[in-house]
């Protein structure tokens, strides 16, 4: 094998973010959704993901600001919790995922829904002004809609990525029509998943790349 | 926004791996790699990724094996670690990441690698027999190779799967192409990712879907 690679974590980060750039079309986007673009192409390796891009326009600098102010970062799972590097944050915000609680399979039970929606229900105290993560389960950004039409308190932006091919696409576009006034960033279609989402939500923490 | 969605976490599972069975072109695998490819899908919507899979004819049942008799779980990141399902695995096997070991900075320094490459050093005592995931870092996975090519003791099997645009395809080929009697599976190119990882890793602590 190969004894000739890049060592040095700096200058890959570096040469990775260049080809990003080069190779991906993020004309379309403002500088800073274009930011947060490269580090989710980063984290999955395609830079065809600006295709299915969408977002509201104030999401990003929403996000921002909220985390600067010291919002909490609320993630329906682990693996997306996970996945936020500490050292970039703000104002080291707290990263809530609530799915392991020990309430969270009885309240599934008596909502009659999956366990990553019905952990929503224990970030109440949370989501006013808060930045929103879910990056895995469809139920749970369904569940997050319902929440706030029934008057639960607005987070400053939704990050809606999660992936797969039962509800995912159909989750992400019930978020992007949503007449309740948030903000939110979507992957279209069935791509989505943690890593991408912790990858943007590197991003809104830190300009730093 | 709609209230017509699927609340059912496990039909939402069997609806989920009944399209990827129609929709993905299996009939080049082996079952064992079939039911791996099908969990890989699950976690990032793509169902041609089986374009991509290339493997060793012994890793999936080496793996498998390993697993049952105990053997730990080696990871370059804590998000794939994080994704493993711990109650699917048949021995409570230990999983197992360094990254954040305090002695991995100076060992990085003095390795003139990364922290993620740097980090293998402290796997020496688990390797032999274990199943070592891949889901991060092509610098740990060139490590690896040149820690066993220097006569470190050999895993099981290797998942090489790490993601991204600098080393990673060139690092999941040269695993591929390993002369070191590796059983491995790898995403050949630039997708992988710390979630196509733990769901190959869930796929081979059981085969429950």
């Amino acid at each position: 094998m190969s004894g000739q690679y890049i060592r040095d974590g700096a200058e890959i980060y570096r040469h990775s973010f260049a080809i990003i750039r080069s190779e991906a079309d993020l004309s379309g986007l403002p500088e800073d959704v274009a930011r947060v673009a490269v580090r989710m192409i980063h984290s999955c390796g395609m830079v065809d993901l600006v295709d299915d891009l969408a977002f509201s326009p104030g999401a990003v600098s929403g996000a921002i600001g909220a985390l600067r102010s010291g919002a909490p970062i609320l993630c329906d799972a682990q693996m997306v919790a996970s996945g936020v590097t500490r050292r970039r944050l703000p104002a080291s915000n707290e990263v809530i995922c609530t799915l392991n609680d020990a309430r969270v399979p009885s309240l599934a039970s008596s909502l009659g829904t999956t366990r990553s929606a019905a952990a929503l229900e224990l970030w109440r105290e949370h989501l006013e002004g808060s930045v929103v993560a879910i990056g895995n389960a469809p139920t749970a950004l369904f569940h997050l809609l319902e929440m706030i039409a029934a008057g639960a308190p607005r987070p400053a932006a939704v990050l809606g990525i999660p992936v797969g091919f039962v509800g995912a696409a159909e989750s992400k576009e019930a978020l992007a029509a949503n007449d309740l006034g948030l903000e939110y960033l979507i992957v279209r279609g069935r791509r989505g998943g943690s890593a991408m989402t912790a990858g943007a939500l590197n991003a809104l923490a830190s300009e730093e790349e």
